[in-house]
C-alpha cells in the first residue's frame, strides 16, 4: 500500500528491457548514439514538431532549472504558481541555474495559476524600472501539484498573457503523460499549439528509471537548444553513456506505452477517489484529474491506515502529533503505473476499519 | 575496434542484472532505499572508513564540481594540473558550482602535478591580500588524464603541501579503480591515509551505466556531506529513484568486481602497448599505468588504422588535414573492461599494415 | 518643494568640507588611511562596541547585499518584510550576492515584520528537508520603508525568534539615524544589545554624498568582516581612494552631526504631518516616526500640488491617469536634513489651494 | 616621495570644486540630474560617438567586471594578458559578475597581448565542443599594467583577431588618459575606430576622488547599456546621489583637464626614468610610455631609498628579506598628476646616496 509517490514505483518492464537491449557493444558517447536519435525522432513525431530540440537529463529539477535558465535572465522573475514544485521542492535550483532569478508566486485555485492574478502581477511589476526585478518567464505544471489539469484553452490564455510582455511559457511536465492520457488531446495541442515554448517531459514518475526530456519548440528551438547544451554540460548533466537515458525514453514513448502507463495510474486514482467518496469518511477538495487524490480524513482514520501499513504523506503539512479523533487532516495519495487494484482495495478496507 | 573512450563501452552484465533485481516493488525515494544503504556500507568497508559519507550522482562532472564547491569558497582557487579534466573538459562546471572559483593550472610531467610547482604557486599567491583570489583547494586526478598514477607517497607529498595552507585535497577518481587495481594498494592508502579528504569515485567508465560516488572522509565528512546534499539537490542531481544508481554502485563494488573490471582494462592497455612497442612504429611518451595508451604514430599509419575502422581520438589536438606520411601524430587509445584481445590484435594488425 | 526622496538632497556642509580637508597630499589606498581609522573608531565608540568591524561602501544596496551574503548561504532564505527595500528596490541584488538565496516575504502592519508571522514562517519551513530552501537569516529595516520604527523590545523579539533557529539578524539602517534620533535610545540598544549582528548604517540619505558602513558586532565580527572584505573586493566595492568615503563617514558621525541632521529631517516630517492633518484633506494611515509621511489625498489635491511644482511619488503605485476629483490617492513625502520650513509651508499652502 | 600608486594621490582641485558646485539644492537621483547628462555629452563629444552610452561607477573593478559581464556569457572565456589587472588584482570580480566565465591568460612582452599568441589560443579552443569553455571576449589594458601602450594599429590587429570569432573587444582604460595624452591620437582612434566596443574609462587614478565610466560604442551600445544598467543596479553600483560621481567626471573631462593631468603624470615618469638611467644604477626593462617606471635596482639602493622615506612596491614580487647588496630587485614607481619635481629629485638624490 504505497501511495507516497509515483517515484516510489519501479520501472515498467518494457523500459528495463530496453536497457538490456541497449547494452550491446560500443556506442558513441554524450548522445552520439542511435537511441538518442530514436528518442528525438519519437518526440518530434508524437508532438508533430519536426523542429523540436530534445535534450534528456536525469531529474525533473534539472530539466526545469536548465530550461528556465535558458528562458529567463538573472535579473528577471519566473512567474509560477505559489505551490509549484519549482518553488516548493527544488531547494532553489531554478534560482541557482538562472544565476539569481526570482520566483513570483501567483495564486490560483487547485494549484492552477489564476490568469487574472498573473495578469495583475505582470502589470504591476517594474514600476520602478531598473530598481525592480524584471519580467522574465512563466511556468505552469501539467498535471499540477494537486493533480489537476490545464485544458488547451487555459494554457492559451496564460500564454497570451505572457506573450503580451514577450515572455516565454515553460511547462513542468513531470506528469505530462497523465494529463495527455486523461484529456485525450494531442501532445501538440497541450504544448506548442497552446503557446508552450519549452517542456520538461517527465518519464521518471511514469515508468522510467530516471529520465526527463527538455523539449524546445518553435523558431528559437535551435538557439535555445545550444545554450541548453552548454548549461547542461556545465551543470554536470550531460551523460557520457547517454544511450541508457535515451533508451529508456525511446522505449517509454514507443507504441504509446507512456500514455498507457499514465492511463493506468489515472484509473487507479479514480478507483481510489471513488472508494474514498463512497466511504463517507473523506472530503476531496480538488478535482481528481490525474493520478493523485488529496483527501481530508479524520485523525482516527489516518491512525487506522498507518496501522495497516499504508504509506503516504500528510498534506500540505505534518499535523500536530495529537488532536481529537475527528480532526480533519489532509493527505496526498499518489498512484503509479503499477498500482494494483488489490492495494487500493486493501487501503479502502483499512480506511473503513 | 573502439578505443575512443571507456565510456563507449557497455555496462558489465552483473551491474545490469542488479538493475533488474532492484526493479522489484516499491522503494523509498531520494536514497531512502536498501540499495543506497548497501552502497554506503560497501564503500565504508572497502575504504576502511566507517565515518565516510557516500553520495551518488550520475556524472563525473557533477561529482567533481559538487565536491569542489563544498571544499572551496567562491573567492578562492582550486589548484589542478594544467591538463586536468576539471579544466579541460567540464565547460567550467567547477566554476559554476563553486559560484566563481578560479582554477590555478599547475604543470607537471605525465599529467601529474609537480609538487614543487604547486608549492611555488601557493607560496606566491595572495601577495596582494584581498585583491587576490585566495588559496582554496587542491585536486588531483587518479589515474591521470594521461593514464599515469600517483603512488601513496606522491599523494602524501601533495596533501602536505596543501595542508601547509590548510587546503583540502580532492581526488577526481573517474579511473580510481584502474589505479587501485594496478598498484595493489588498499583504497584507504590511496585516499584518506594519504591525505585525500574527498573522492569522486567513478564507476561509469568501468562497467556501470552511469554512477559516481562522492566520498567524504574524516572529521568534516558529516558537515561537508550535508552541505553537499543541499548543493546536490539544488544542482538537480538528487535522483528520485536513487535505487537504480545505488544498485549499480553496490553491484560494482560487491565481491571486488570493480577491481576485476579495472584489471581487465589495464591488462588490455598493457597488451596494446606491448604490441605498439613491438611494431617499431610507435613512440609511447607516457608510462602506461592504467587503461590508456598515448602513442605517437606516423600519419600513414593513422590512415591505415582509420581505413580499417579503428576508432580513437588524435591527442592532444586534431592534426592538420595534410602532411607527410612519416609525420608523427599523437593519439589516445582507451581500453575498457570489455576490450577483447581480438580487437587489440586486429588493431595491431591494421597498424602493421 | 522636493519631497521625492532624501537622496535628492545635497550633502551637509560639514561633510563636504571634510572632503576638502581629506584632499591634502598622499594617503594609503584601499582603507589604509587615517580617515578610515577615524571612522572605525567613531562607530566603535558610538555603538559601544570595541570589537565591531566597520566596512564602508557607497550604496545601501551594496551594504545590504554584501552583508546578507556573509550571513546567509546560497541554499537558504532571508526573511524580510514583504515590502522591504531588499525585496522591492534592489533588482535582486541580495540574490545575486548570496549566490542565489531566496527572500521569504513576511507580512506585518506599517512595514514592520509581524513577529508571529515570522515565527510561523520559520516553523513551517523545511518540512521536506533537503528539498526545501533552508532557513538562513532575518533582516529588518530601521526606520522601515513606511517611516515607522522598531523599539528595542520589538527587535529583541525578532532576534529571539531568529536565534531559536540559529539565524543571524541583519538591520538595513538606511535611515538608522532617523530612528536613533527619534527614539532617544542608544545606538547599542538599537542594535547589538537587541540582537542585531550586522548593520547597514546609511549616511547617504542623511547628509553624505554617498557612503554606508556595514558594521558587524559580536564574536563573529572578525571572521565575518574578513569574508565581507573578500566579497566587497570581488563585488568591485573596495574603493582605491577610500579616504573620501571614510572622511564623509567620520565627519557625519563626529560630534553627533548624524543625529542632528536626522532630527531635523524628522522634525520636518512632523511639521508636514501636522499641516496635513490640520488641512482636513489628508488621511495618514501610518505612524509618522521618522522623516516620511504617507498621506492619502484626493486626486484634485494632487493635481493642485503638482501644478504648484511639488515633487513626490505616488504610493504604493502609480494611479490610473483619470478618475474622480475626490478619489483618494496615496503618496510618499520624504523630508531631508535640509528640508526648509518654507518649503513645507508652501507645500501645505498649495495643498489647501 | 610617494610612488606607490596613482591612487594614493588626492583629487585635482577642479574636480573637488565641481563637487562643491554640485552640492546646491535638490537633484534627481540615480542619474536623473544635469551633471550626469553633461558627463554623457562630454564623453560623446570627446569620443566623436553620439550613440555612445555612458555609465558611471565608482571603481575600476566594477567598471571592468560589469562591462565584461555584458559582453561574455557564463560558459565562455575572456582573453586577457596573463598579468592583466582583471586577472591579478580583482579577486575574481569578472568571474563573479559574469556568473562564472573563465579568464584565458595570453602572454606577450611588456604586458601587451601578443596577437599571435591570442590567435593561436582562440584557434585551439573548443576542439571538444560543448565540453569546453567557449570563446567569449577579449580585453586589453591601455595603458598596460607595465606602463606601456597599444598603438591604434595594435588594437586593430587584436580587434580583428577577436572579430574573426565574433568576439567583442573591451578596453580596461584605468589609465586611458595617460595613453591618449602620450600618443597624441584622438580618443576615437584609440577606441571604437580601432575596434573597441566597450571602454572602462578611469578617472580615479588621474585626478578624481572616485569615478570610472563604462562607455559602450556602436550598434549594440543601447542594448548593452540597458543590460549594464540592470547589472549595475543588481551589483549595488547605481548611486542614488549620482550627481557627485557625474560632476567629478564632467569636471575631469571639461576643457581637456583629463589630458592635462595625464600629461603631467607622464612627464613626471619621464623625468624619473631619465634620472634613473642617468644614475647608472637602474635597469629599466619596459618602455616608459605612461606614468609608470619599473626599474631594477640593487638591494642596497632600495635600502637607501626606504631609509629616505620613499614609498613604492617591489615588483613583481616581494624580495627575500636578505641578500647581497648588489642583488637586482625590481620595483614599480607610479607618478600621479601632482607628482612634484622636488619629490622626483629627492628620490633620485636618495637613490644616488
Amino acid at each position: 500500500m504505497w501511495f507516497s509517490s509515483d517515484n516510489a514505483a519501479p520501472a515498467a518492464p518494457a523500459v528495463l528491457e530496453a536497457l538490456a537491449r541497449a547494452n550491446e557493444g560500443p556506442a558513441g558517447s554524450y548522445g552520439a548514439d542511435p537511441w538518442t536519435a530514436r528518442a528525438t525522432a519519437l518526440v518530434r513525431e508524437i508532438f508533430e514538431a519536426p523542429e523540436a530540440v530534445v535534450l534528456p537529463v536525469v531529474t525533473g529539477t534539472a530539466a526545469n532549472s536548465l530550461a528556465l535558465a535558458t528562458l529567463c535572465p538573472p535579473w528577471a522573475a519566473i512567474c509560477c504558481h505559489e505551490h509549484a514544485h519549482v518553488q516548493e521542492d527544488e531547494c532553489g535550483a531554478p534560482i541557482f541555474y538562472t544565476g539569481g532569478a526570482t520566483l513570483w508566486l501567483i495564486p490560483g485555485a487547485h494549484a492552477r495559476i489564476d490568469p487574472e492574478a498573473l495578469e495583475r502581477r505582470l502589470a504591476q511589476a517594474c514600476h520602478a524600472g531598473v530598481h525592480n526585478v524584471q519580467r522574465g518567464a512563466v511556468t505552469v505544471t501539467q498535471a499540477t501539484e494537486l493533480g489537476t489539469l490545464y485544458r488547451p484553452a487555459d494554457l492559451r490564455r496564460i500564454a497570451d498573457i505572457a506573450g503580451a510582455w514577450d515572455l516565454p511559457l515553460h511547462m513542468d511536465g513531470a506528469r505530462f503523460a497523465n494529463a495527455a492520457a486523461r484529456l485525450g488531446v494531442s501532445p501538440a495541442e497541450l504544448t506548442w499549439k497552446a503557446g508552450v515554448q519549452a517542456l520538461s517531459l517527465g518519464a521518471t514518475k511514469n515508468g522510467a528509471l530516471g529520465v526527463e526530456a527538455v523539449v524546445f519548440f518553435g523558431e528559437e528551438a535551435e538557439r535555445r537548444g545550444w545554450e541548453f547544451e552548454l548549461r547542461r554540460k556545465r551543470g554536470g548533466h550531460l551523460l557520457s553513456k547517454m544511450r541508457y537515458a535515451s533508451a529508456q525514453l525511446a522505449a517509454w514513448l514507443e507504441d504509446g506505452l507512456w500514455l498507457e502507463l499514465a492511463a493506468r495510474a489515472n484509473a487507479a486514482a479514480d478507483r481510489l477517489a471513488e472508494g474514498l467518496r463512497a466511504s463517507g469518511l473523506a472530503q476531496i477538495p480538488h478535482p481528481v484529474e490525474a493520478n493523485m487524490v488529496f483527501p481530508t480524513l479524520p485523525r482516527a482514520v489516518h491512525a487506522r491506515l498507518q496501522a495497516a501499513g499504508a504509506r503516504y504523506y500528510p498534506w500540505p503539512h505534518e499535523p500536530a502529533p495529537d488532536g481529537p479523533d475527528d480532526e480533519p487532516i489532509g493527505c496526498r495519495l499518489v498512484c503509479a503505473w503499477n498500482t494494483a487494484d488489490e492495494d487500493i482495495d486493501a487501503f479502502l478496507a483499512a480506511l473503513r476499519g
